[in-house]
């Protein structure tokens, strides 16, 4: 099954604008696949699908001790090592109450002193084990938090807290894996050539997503499915090149703003990866898409006037799951009070699925290009998928765009300020 | 003590055109408070904070009964019946754990099938409240959410379903005043002349801080504080006014996205409250600032590439709290592992507030405009002021944009083909 359908773009592009993207957009492909591009050394997350499996077991180990022993996994990370895993663990977990295994939190992603005030006094009584993320293990936020929640299990479990610390780092490399080594505690490597918002699908997510028993292996397997599409299908049947192309195209004509809308909620923190993604790959040398995301129906009745009928600086890219996870019918009501019997014995999401249908339509009609993504349910397998064929994507779009993908040297600007502002040495 | 300091606007926009603003603004704000502007039939909110007063006894004497005698209150609402009292409760209540009193969930803001019948199996066991929040009754998604929590209720308490039913809603008219009159359900009124995005100050907010034990007398003498500077201040000192203005001089200089950034993660349902706010009130004609949010330092990690060196489209508003509800002090470990002793002693808000500083100062730098706004802390005063500061702002930026900041003929778009779509008679 096709996951783009541009039918809802082709009032502002035509077919043969988009077919004439073809060399341009393959040229993209080449540089990325090629490692010929700006940035090539960071793109070891094209072919890590097929790489992962070897990491599966012992990650799998790890999460069934972590599961045992601990009610609460407190994952430390910020940026890549933080959104991926938070994003898979929001679609594939239930939206209330819990499922089994250790409820997972994070810390390391704010410096907010108030929340890390309370999370520790959440801990308190608690039996919990961390797994802090970061390549350099020097990085501010996480290696604040660290220290603190490192000192918390040491006073709370003596020489038995080295056996709750899971280290994901870059191994033979950094602070975070000196202490690992110094103090024997269990490691999981991410490769050098792997970016943090390209990192969801090595050990980063996948310790995260074992130990809320998620399928890790169907995740593998959902990104290496969309791998082969990538790599192999022709411009014109390959979603991701089409992806990447129409909103290249979409930029070129003034669209300024890509909005990424879902209707459920389950996708807000997706959404949060994917603004990561995009923004921090392609926003430099004064270009780049805005991404923003929105939740629907909700936002309809947010920023929903302002998509119809505000600064026409916007085009949609809608992601559609063909079948909800649960469903129920509408009944009828004796007194008709509210006029919604003409509902009755529809499906809530029947209605839900005419609010996209609808919507779609009436954006169009306010001159806002809609793209839809289809995926056929919320699953491990299609969060695999889907996470690839936004990477894949991501990385061509910035080469469309002339931009290096794979740098991030803006993030750098306030960390040099804070810096002299705190005195470091 | 000021709310607005613009300092960090000044390399883009000289105190002298700052100054000449000052007619138009004014003319702005006279239209507003002397009720001369289009869509004047909805600004009842801005003397509202005065009259709430007399709600305060009847929302605490509900509120004590729903604390009394339910584990859930289900809020029902969508957009501004939403995303007010999702703002304050996310701001007012703990980051972990549960403040005493009810645990409040919502309803009705989606159609999401998976989301409902997960929230019906949560429900399961446990005894809940409703407070269905609609002026009309008829609004699709609450509409829907209110058959189906309404016949749960009635399958488990029949005849005490009726008093845990607690209707906020136009008095004398609409659906939903019909059947609260014929079952006899407690009603809270909205003002015919406030509209949804304006109306947290109302019942609509005020019931649900109540069930979750916020002061909401305090809410409102915030709000009036707030009220009594933006009618009384000249322009020069007036911060509402001088957002407003300032806000518009970014968007006639070509910067067409409005960030809203704070470095509390509570602050992120203020930062959608805030976009409704602002989008469904200037997003009309082809006109208006695109709003969006993001928590720092979160975000600096992922959208802060873009924010620093992606397309210059953007300024940003920054809501600073003087000071932290929580505090704690960094210490220093014997072995430097990861370079932070020099932080020892230091305590984490400190180092928060230096990322704040460094990062101002960097965006500003990458050509971004800085705005602060200061608030002294997190409390329900403060957050009283807040919403009114914004609402009143936002009033005045719209006729200074030259739209109608109180209609949103927009939304109503999806709606028509969604209705088509579902064969609505």
């Amino acid at each position: 099954m096709r996951i783009i359908d541009y039918q809802h773009a082709l009032k502002f592009i035509t077919e043969k604008e988009i077919a004439a993207m073809e060399g341009e957009t393959l040229s993209a492909k080449s540089k990325l696949v090629n490692r010929t591009g700006p940035g090539s050394d960071f793109t070891g997350w094209v072919d890590y699908p097929l790489a992962g499996e070897e990491n599966i077991k012992k990650i799998t180990a790890a999460a069934r001790r972590i599961r045992e022993n601990s009610e609460v996994l407190l994952v430390i990370g910020i940026g890549g090592s933080y959104l991926g895993a938070k994003a898979g663990l929001e679609l594939l977990n239930p939206y209330f109450g819990k499922q089994g295994g250790p409820e997972i939190l994070f810390a390391g992603h704010t410096l907010s002193s108030s929340y890390t005030r309370e999370l520790i006094d959440y801990l308190q009584g608690k039996n919990f084990s961390v797994n802090v993320i970061s390549k350099s293990g020097t990085t501010t936020e996480p290696a604040i938090a660290f220290r603190i929640f490192k000192k918390l299990l040491e006073e709370k479990y003596g020489e038995e807290a080295r056996e709750r610390i899971y280290v994901t780092t870059t191994i033979g490399k950094g602070a975070l894996y000196g202490i690992a080594v110094e103090n024997g505690y269990e490691m999981f490597g991410i490769s050098e050539d792997i970016g943090g918002r390209y990192s969801v699908l090595t050990p980063v997510g996948l310790l995260p997503f074992a130990v809320a028993g998620i399928d890790v292996g169907a995740i593998l397997e959902g990104a290496a499915s969309a791998r082969e599409d990538a790599l192999t299908k022709p411009y014109l049947e390959n979603d991701a090149l089409l992806y990447a192309a129409l909103r290249n195209l979409f930029y070129r004509r003034g669209k300024t703003v890509e909005l990424l809308a879902s209707y459920e909620p389950k996708l807000r923190y997706f959404g949060e990866w994917y603004k990561q993604l995009f923004g921090e790959s392609e926003g430099k040398d004064g270009k780049g898409l805005f991404p923003a995301s929105v939740l629907y129906t909700t936002d309809l009745h947010s920023l929903g006037q302002y998509v119809q009928d505000g600064e026409r600086i916007l085009f949609e890219t809608v992601i559609n799951f063909e079948k909800p996870e649960k469903d129920m019918v509408l009944i009828r009501e004796e007194e008709d009070f509210d006029g919604l019997n003409y509902l009755a014995g529809k499906s809530l999401d029947y209605v839900n699925r005419q609010a996209l249908k609808g919507t779609v339509l009436a954006h169009v009609d306010g001159d806002v290009p809609n793209l839809l993504l289809n995926f056929p349910e919320i699953s491990a397998r299609q969060f695999g998928r889907m996470v690839y064929f936004f990477m894949f994507a991501c990385g061509v779009s910035g080469y469309l765009l002339g931009v290096n993908p794979f740098n991030q040297e803006g993030v750098e600007a306030y960390k040099r300020n804070m810096f002299t502002l705190l005195g470091k040495p």
